[in-house]
């Protein structure tokens, strides 16, 4: 069982991609990180010696290590298609942070290459699914237990101000609600309407507060709230109305404070602690799924189609009307 | 104190109109149910005879009747609006249950005509201005306690389903959350985009679930939220975002339960129990200011302004499409 | 109805007092205030002009006034139990606040009056049998939904540095909590065990945090808490557990507020915000019980019974072991 | 930092047993299991073969093994304390479930054997120490956020009658809560005083529900509750009162179920799903700590004063009184 350890590459390692491969080098049995990769040559190297791996400055390099079984991809989002796309090609299998392009043309090139292979290599980093509060509420919901799911409610809160677009605001952190939309309703996207409020006044397009409403396939409708600047700290909020009853994720779990006129919990300051768990777990069942067969996470299906959605919302902010998602049919494969 | 009590006539003795009149006669210190109407004459002389009141089956009879100085019209929404108007000629104060009207132009009717009078005769029974929690929540929003709001959350939660059209829901129903926001965020309205799932999935008009989603004058935005067979309970949820903070209202009060593998709450079983405290206080608050000088709550222009808003959503639902709310200026006098 | 009201006298008017008096005269349907009385004549009459009353300086005359139909005390503890007792002499029903006397030999001199007369004339300021919260606990064991109850848990939690001794703790505060443990349980109190600890370490007969084990006569068992400056607010806590669940009273019902790492509720300032309604209640309950017939409320044995379990506790504190309490046989009256 | 695996030994493959040695496989970084043991062979067969270990049927054939470097005790109580000197005589690391030894006189024995050795060989299996909720409460306390601890409070709940003594509940399961107790408030056990209500109404010492008074050396004060069959499910709570707050861990963080008249969670059903993180940080930390020098956790003085404290619990049960725990001074080791 602690033999044969998956070797990985890890390409970029900044924040998100020192954290995985910290993960796999250290609380990942069964896995190892044989190369770690940066344009940051020092970078890399800290990052390769910390767990004992090979140091690249180029990715593609990296992909065909043999010494590489599997490859985890964290660099910038502009490179994510192109470097997913080499490991299809390499016949390796491949974990690559959200989103999985930046355009819908180049998130289809993705998947029609894996298509092309015949079978799964691509998983899309969607950690939420491997975290403890959204497993029990997809359970509940998956259960039945609330009846069919009419209306699903996302709240997405940072703590600080992110000096962002909408369009970045979608494509880069809604992207997470959208694939959790997807996923605990069980039904595409058909319509999104955004709104949004600019965190700069004379800039019409920054964004400091939103909400897309959202109808599905199935006839159920929602809303995606996203704060860029909460003045509080990070919160995650999921909640599903059934024909029966309304299920909702609990958001603080930290010691009840009696102090100064007011009772209170401390919220999670941001998404690294908030998540810890769920990437690390993300990892884990990556690596034991790829040891045994093949990824069981997010597909590449999951990650063309939340650039699907995501792109309709662009719409819908240059039109200040609803939009609908247009994508390609779903392959079988999926 | 106890002397010269303001004598009520409550036209209606339908639920909400009998219990105002048990309100009035038992729990409102300075008034007395004078006299009551009910085109049902049994049902009249029944409350009439609890009141120790006089017994109508017309309206304008009761409203004519010099032992009455003030009404509480509890009657057929249709009726609201000549009832009302009835009122003002007589220079009588009148509460109304909301909505004011059935239509704008109707609305309007009624604005203009305590307009012309010069004098505030009219309140209307947005009954949530009186109740602890929602005060509580516009402490913190008007004292500046999260900053500037930037948007508003409604969850308006039914226990029963009301075999209603989305129309109906609108302008029965969500006319409260209307007053709602428009008072806890101190703007008006200025878009509204409305979609809905049916309950009847062969009648494409009759409602479910419903999502309004709002834009105010002032640039924040907002979603109203309502569920006409919740499956559990009634429940009114106002959260409100604002730059440096979010602040929300809380439902449940009862005893917290451990049993059976759960931990858990009475939810409240409707609103006659929800508001049972709001209403009390209403018609004291409404008492108190008449015999003072002129009534304070909700105004003739919150009633015609809700409905306003109320065809824009329906305009929406013709449409499709986000709708303006159309309305007149604001006059002076309010 | 609102004829033949209940002219009320109300002995002292310190805070207590003069909240009661407001509360009669504004908010109570069915009574007035015939005379007040107090030490201090200025308070006595700027009460009295307030409320339309006649004014006092000695508690004997007014309750010998034949405008006075029935009396409220809320004079300093040391002079409850003569004053009820002559209440009971002049056949006056009367709601004495709690402590009904300072020592259990003057709870007995008032218990016994009252016997002697045949008939219920007092009640007992022991409010929180009117309090919502802790009406829906009794409720839900009343009905058997945790099946027996087997433990009692009281917290009564004070906001200020109360300059008490352990002894002053017991009887003029903890003293509310032995009565809610006798209510709610349905059982008298056969054994306590009081430990403290000292607010002043060098008294160490000053209390700042009380712990008072308890066992019932029906063998269940229980602890109250009590402290004396909480730091954060005042706060009444019941949890009673049963054989087949646990049942708590719910303490905060202010908005929650998500603000700069925490989120938060505001705390009841002190006892006169959390309790204003259930005085209000308990006074308007009170008049049209003796309107009706006779006071339902807490009796002068509930008023004798909490002496005598706060004189055990005294005995504890003295020995620093478990101590009996010792009384007289109930009535058949009670 | 995969090689070089702490080779460790398990004793006992029930419950408990087997679930540390497939944390030991296969959640745990730098460990491997070597060897497990068990009376009943097969048992030992089969979790020795899911682990890739030997089985032993003698305990000191397994200590004495050269391939074990370290041994976890998970066998009954009654071998606790010799299988723990077994390991300390072979200068073995040895990670030992509570309690550490059934008297107090056992309890010294295993205290003398360490101290014989001059360094710290032995950690004893309280692992709320690993658990999140707890930790998060000791730094609020350490950090000194609501100044010095007055009072502790402790809830012990169990889902299942536990067909147990008054006795057997202390030394298995309230000794979890002795130790939280010391832990949390960083001062030895005073004074304590027990009642309990009996589970079978003929076995006066047969425990239902129980409730424990604290004092602590430096005079705060406390109490544990402990419930043998809540009717509900498992939960620990604690709860810690200081100068200037209190604070207290949440228990329920499942999500928020709104069904049938009712707002719910969830609760744990049991210990191993509650503390499921905490087992496997223990034994994560444990095995880090051996690589690097000695364990850090709690430690035989720990062990051995919770036996001291269990003991006089026990005198309290049978004398009826408060009962001072007695036992030896603290050694300089710890």
């Amino acid at each position: 069982m602690k033999n044969d350890l998956l070797q990985v590459g890890v390409v970029g390692t900044g924040m998100i991609g020192a954290l995985h491969a910290r993960n796999i080098s250290r609380a990942t049995p069964g896995a190892a990180v044989a190369a770690v990769m940066d344009i940051d040559e020092a970078r890399a190297q800290a990052v390769a010696a910390d767990c004992g791996a090979r140091a690249y400055t180029d990715a593609l390099a990296l992909i065909a290590d043999p010494a590489v079984d599997a490859v985890l991809i964290a660099s910038p989002d502009a490179f994510h298609a192109e470097q997913t796309i080499a490991c299809i090609d390499a016949g390796k299998p491949v974990l690559c942070e959200k989103p999985m392009a930046t355009t819908v043309a180049d998130g289809e090139r993705v998947l029609r290459a894996e298509l092309a292979t015949g079978r799964r290599l691509v998983q899309i980093g969607f950690m939420r699914v491997y975290d403890r509060k959204h497993a029990d509420l997809f359970d509940i919901v998956t259960r039945g237990d609330i009846g069919k799911a009419l209306s699903f409610r996302g709240q997405h809160i940072n703590p600080w101000r992110e000096s962002s677009t909408i369009e970045g605001a979608i494509v880069n952190s809604l992207i997470h609600d959208i694939h959790s939309a997807r996923w605990l309703m069980d039904s595409e996207i058909s319509q999104v309407f955004v709104q949004w409020t600019p965190s700069e006044p004379d800039q019409p397009r920054s964004a400091r507060y939103a909400i897309v409403q959202l109808a599905f396939a199935d006839g159920a409708i929602g809303a995606l709230e996203w704060n860029g600047d909460s003045g509080y700290g990070y919160e995650i909020v999921v909640e599903i109305t059934g024909e029966t009853g309304t299920a909702r994720t609990v958001s603080h779990t930290s010691p009840v404070l009696r102090q100064g006129g007011r009772v209170s919990q401390g919220v999670t300051p941001d998404w690294p602690q908030r998540f810890a768990q769920a990437y690390q777990d993300e990892v884990q069942i990556w690596v034991d799924a790829i040891r045994e067969s093949e990824p069981t996470g997010p597909s590449a299906w999951d990650g063309y189609m939340s650039l699907v959605v995501a792109d309709a919302c662009i719409r819908s902010v240059e039109s200040g009307l609803p939009a609908t998602p247009v994508g390609i049919e779903r392959p079988d494969m999926y």
